[in-house]
C-alpha cells in the first residue's frame, strides 16, 4: 500500500478507523470522481470553508478563479488548506435509531497552496480543468484567449499528507436487536444527470444544435 | 430581508456578489435539503474539513458522533468552527470554455460550538437528527437507551453569521461568441434515491419485512 506523501497526526483518521484508507488510488479515485470539493482555510484566526472545483494531475490539486477571488489568495496563506472530497452514497438504516449511518467515500487533503505564474502552465491546467468536469469539451467550446488567462489565477496544492474514508458497508445492528421486526438496510444514493437545457439565447441559437459529444457521453448515450 | 444575526466580514461573499444572500429562508432551506455538510475547525493552527451529519433548528446547527470524536471537541476550540452546506444543481455549458461554471446552492454559517450535556435535551436533538435525514424513521427503529445517549456527544452552533450562494442560471457568454455554433445550455444534476437493498443477516431477516413507510415517502412510492 503506498501512502501518500506519509500519513501524519493531521491525516490519520481517527474515528472508524477500519474504514480508513491511506493508498493513493483509493484517495485519488475519490477526487477525481467529485465534481467539486470543499477547500479550508483559516483567516483572522478562524476556519473558512467554501466549496469550489477542483483538478488533480498527479499528487497536486488545482484551483482556478478569478484574479479577485479572495479565496485563492487565503488559501496561500502559511497556514496552508485542507481540501475535501466528499461522495455520498447512500442512507444505512439499522434496527435501532443509533445505529443509523451514511455510507459515503471522503478524501481529505493537506497542504500549502501557491500560485502558478507560468503562462503555459497555466494554460495546461485550465484545460484538464475543464477535461475533469466534462471530458471532450476543451475541443467543443472555444479556448481562453491572452485576456481570459489573465484574469484567471490557478493555484496549486501538493498533497503532503491525506487519508480516506470508505464506508459501504450494510447495517451493523446489536446483537439483541437483530430480532426486531425493524426494515434495516441501504437506500443507495447518487447524482444523477437529468435532461440537457439548451440556451436559447443568442442570434443562432444553441437549441438549433445537437446535443455535443462530451454530453452524450455524461448522459451515456450514443454519438451520431 | 432578514439577516442571520447580522453578516460580518466572515460571511460577506466576496466574488459574484450577484449570487449572494443573506436572508434566513434562504440559508436555513440549503442546510435542511443537504443530508450533509462540511466542518471547517482549525487544530495546531491549519485547518481541517470533515463531511458530517448536521440538523438545524431555529439559527442553531446541531451536531453529534461519538464520546471519543476528535472533530466534536476540535469544532469547540476558541477558534470556532465554519460549516458549509452545498447543494450541487448542475454544470452550465457555455460558447467558451472561459465561461464554463456550475450552479449550486451553498450556505456558509460561523459560530462558535459548544457541548450539549444535558440528557433532555440531548435525546431531543438526536430525534431531530433522525427526522433531518429521514423524516418518519424516529417511530420505526428503536429509542437509543441511556448507554447509548452516554456514548454520543452533541454539540450545538448558534450561528453567529451566515451567507449563502445561489447560482441557477444559464450560460453568460461574451457578445462576440453568442453566433458560435457551439451548443451552451445547463445539464442538471440532482441527488437520486436507489432502489433499496434489504440486509439479508439476521433470523427475522429484514428481506421479509416491507418497505417501512419513511422509506416509501422517501422514493415517492405510496404507502400500503
Amino acid at each position: 500500500m503506498e501512502s501518500l506523501g506519509g500519513t501524519g497526526p493531521r491525516s490519520r483518521v481517527r474515528r472508524n478507523p477500519s474504514a480508513a484508507r491511506y493508498d493513493e488510488a483509493t484517495i485519488h479515485a475519490i477526487f477525481d470522481e467529485a465534481r467539486f470539493c470543499h477547500v479550508g482555510f483559516v483567516r483572522d484566526g478562524g476556519p473558512v470553508v467554501i466549496p469550489t472545483i477542483h483538478d488533480r494531475q498527479g499528487d497536486t490539486l488545482y484551483f482556478h478563479g478569478s484574479r479577485s477571488a479572495s479565496m485563492l489568495h487565503a488559501m496561500t496563506s502559511p497556514a496552508g488548506a485542507c481540501v475535501t472530497a466528499t461522495l455520498f452514497d447512500g442512507m444505512v438504516l439499522a434496527r435501532s435509531v443509533f445505529m443509523h449511518t451514511m455510507n459515503y467515500r471522503s478524501a481529505v487533503a493537506f497542504g500549502h497552496p501557491e500560485e502558478v505564474t507560468d503562462a503555459g502552465e497555466k494554460l495546461a491546467v485550465l484545460g484538464h480543468f475543464t477535461e475533469h468536469v466534462l471530458p471532450g469539451r476543451t475541443t467543443e467550446a472555444r479556448a481562453p484567449n491572452e485576456r481570459e488567462l489573465g484574469l484567471t489565477t490557478v493555484v496549486r496544492m501538493r498533497i503532503e499528507e491525506a487519508s480516506a474514508k470508505v464506508d459501504d458497508g450494510p447495517p451493523e445492528d446489536e446483537p439483541e436487536d437483530m430480532d426486531l421486526p425493524v426494515w434495516a438496510g441501504i437506500v443507495p444514493a447518487s447524482l444523477t444527470w437529468g435532461e440537457p437545457i439548451a440556451d436559447s439565447t443568442g442570434a443562432v441559437g444553441a437549441l438549433s444544435l445537437p446535443l455535443p459529444p462530451s454530453v452524450l457521453r455524461l448522459l451515456g448515450r450514443s454519438l451520431p
